[in-house]
């Protein structure tokens, strides 16, 4: 069988959490799927209608950023330097009032995708208000992606009265559910302490009978610990877990503050999960035991947040401050070794994804995620391993970009987006931030 | 007067360390030295012999790299995930034993040169043996640099017999001193636990002979408190204090364990500490308390050390890093705002280097070290604040550099580097290397 498209004479990282390297790799893909992914002399000389040289390059699987909120682009860097408690009630929630509106969150969410697209992420979760802009976005930038509508009981955008939150979310669920093989809709429950018992249990019952995830942001900050020891119960983990929320399709996201009895919780249950340690440290809230918790059997990926507390959506730098904050923090330079923190971000991301058959491999019966970056650079000389891409690859260095057998980026040019109108309309609407 | 070259229509940062944006800005270059920067308007339609198209564009000072071991950029990613310790005595010397050589030193300097100028450094510190070939290669490239010889009491690469160390320094400094202006003759004692108190105070004596710099490793690790605090004295810091060292020319590299009255000290003689926080962090040699270091007056510059533990020499992530890392280490979302370690990266490292009158301002009457980085990007939009410059920058927005009114890099392209006879010629080398 031709391919669609076949990756020629490159080097060729398969499977990223072993590190094992092919020098003269090729990759083919038809439609969607990869046909065959390795040495170049074992594939023959088929043809192939798009041929893509390889030469100079590194191709790999895409990354997986389990985390996000696409439309705080618009924020970005708004509100730097400032506690989680001040950073969300007194800038983030009142910019969020006056300027999130459904072209917000579409061109923003547009700009989101370009900065992923450009920087190698390839599949990610999101979870928003007008939930149903941001996947129209990602599908329209070709992006695989879980879109997840936030429940919070707060006035909310699209949803001003709060006790319509799990309606609206049925809503969505009912409008994308099955619609775009590339955007698998979810819930996203915004935390313990801003939706109340009864909300929670309801949006988990919703979630069960859609069979979609539910993300929520858990044990985030030592004050989130405190606010809820008092009236509800020991620790955030144990709250959920007491309210009969947790289970594999439950994705807990930060866990900073998780302690061991929580972890055995998360074990227990299969539920994953999400790391940010960029905004976690951004914010100071804290930072999660990635080595218990990997020794306890939990799940876990990583997500960059959204980019009001980060500042970037690069997974590469995600993964990089990752590595190194779990040294220090464990004082150990083995802590978390590079080939662990890649296979974070790219196989282990991928199964938490949750769609179908997605592995984060490049095999042949596999999706077609692929990047290939740019090893022609003096910052990725000499090569001598995979670990470069933790500690010294950037986003920056990825050139081409296919998703499910599509080319969105192709030698660092988008296909999917038109970016210029993008970033005109996201500074036409910063004017009015500030 | 006209401009040798004129940077028009730019967003100016004149002044990293006091965040004030200039809209519509220009800079005017005469010879090696800023001659107008400020306001478009107030600039006139005076004529310039090059003029630089700044739209788009945010033009700054270029940034100062104080630690560096140049020719390391051969041991990349070659021992990752390992203690100091382990790391140095098993790997990196072993490997520097078999590899060092006058060809090797030039051309793995010619590397990171490179990789620096297309990452926004201008100005940089190094220390390592062979000195005299970085020397080289960073006049070669055109790089503005403190250029210091090894001093180790061990057999190193062009000195086999340690007690001819302290003579083959005298030997490099008097071969450099007043050679080029670019270039500045430094020492760099290895560490206290390398050198003995005679070499200390000999390498000490011989730089104020020739009123130049000593740099020396201190306080990095735990275990070098331990080891120096049975034989010599109650810390590392006041091991050098006792020894008459200390002074504003000796730069005290790392500090990660400097305690309080360390600091006192470190304060009181007004000797520079330079922090690497990802080589810190890396190796878990621990993280030094920033906050309360600038508390206490101590000044301070920021470095990536040798890129084979960071693995990286991109300034615009050490400054990411280390703003990050402070919060996470104090729990304190303030601890260091963006604009103090935008200072650090530009007007205190270009004081703490020692260059005459190099103040990391643009402004009339300084040296022309200046970057213009590209905006149009999605991570840079929307630019609200500089603070984006250490949060969601990074060294590949940098597009063109000027070191001394000299353009080195243009639109991306090096203009003093043949980067693919270096990239072969390293990797050549690499190849013996595993």
């Amino acid at each position: 069988m031709d391919a669609d498209i076949l990756i020629t004479n490159t080097l060729l990282l398969p499977d990223p959490g072993n590190s094992t390297l092919i020098q003269s790799g090729c990759v083919a893909i038809d439609g969607g799927t990869i046909i065959y992914a390795g040495p170049m002399e074992q594939y023959g000389d088929r043809r192939a209608k798009r041929v893509l040289d390889g030469r100079g390059m590194l191709t790999m699987p895409g990354l997986v950023n389990l985390h996000g909120h696409a439309p705080m682009t618009l924020f970005r860097g708004l509100a730097d330097d400032l506690e989680l408690a001040d950073w969300l009630s007194n800038h983030i929630f009142p910019a969020e009032a006056d300027h999130v509106n459904p072209e917000m969150v579409y061109w923003c969410s547009t700009l989101a995708a370009a900065e992923m697209i450009l920087s190698g992420t390839t599949t990610t979760a999101d979870g928003y208000f007008l939930e149903t802009e941001v996947a129209h976005a990602y599908a329209d930038a070709g992006l695989r992606a879980v879109a997840a509508q936030g429940i919070i009981d707060f006035p909310a955008p699209g949803v001003p009265d709060p006790k319509d939150n799990v309606e609206a979310a049925a809503s969505f669920l009912d409008a994308w559910q099955g619609k775009n093989p590339l955007i698998k809709p979810a819930l996203f429950a915004h935390s313990p302490y801003t939706c109340a018992n009864t909300t929670l249990q309801r949006a988990k019952d919703l979630a069960r009978e859609y069979n979609v995830q539910l993300y929520i942001h858990v044990a985030e900050t030592e004050q989130e610990i405190a606010m809820i020891k008092e009236p509800l119960g020991p620790t955030p983990i144990q709250h959920l877990q007491a309210l009969g929320i947790l289970d594999t399709q439950t994705i807990c996201v930060h866990c900073t503050w998780a302690d061991d009895n929580d972890m055995d919780i998360l074990a227990g249950q299969g539920s994953p999960v999400i790391l940010c340690p960029q905004s976690n440290l951004k914010l100071a809230s804290g930072m999660a035991d990635l080595p218990l918790m990997l020794a306890k059997g939990v799940r876990v990926g990583l997500g960059t947040d959204g980019c009001a507390s980060n500042n970037s959506l690069d997974m590469f730098r995600e993964m990089d401050v990752c590595a190194k904050v779990q040294k220090l923090h464990k004082l150990d330079p083995v802590a978390v070794p590079a080939k662990k923190i890649l296979a974070m971000a790219t196989t282990d991301g991928a199964f938490l994804s949750g769609f179908p058959g997605h592995t984060g491999v490049l095999a042949a019966g596999q999706p077609a995620d692929i990047i290939l970056l740019d090893l022609q650079q003096p910052h990725l000389t000499p090569f001598h391993t995979s670990d470069l891409l933790v500690y010294a690859a950037g986003g920056s260095d990825v050139r081409t970009v296919i998703i499910n057998g599509r080319l969105v980026l192709e030698q660092g040019r988008l296909l999917t987006i038109n970016i210029k109108e993008t970033l005109n309309r996201v500074r036409a609407m910063a004017i009015a931030v500030q």
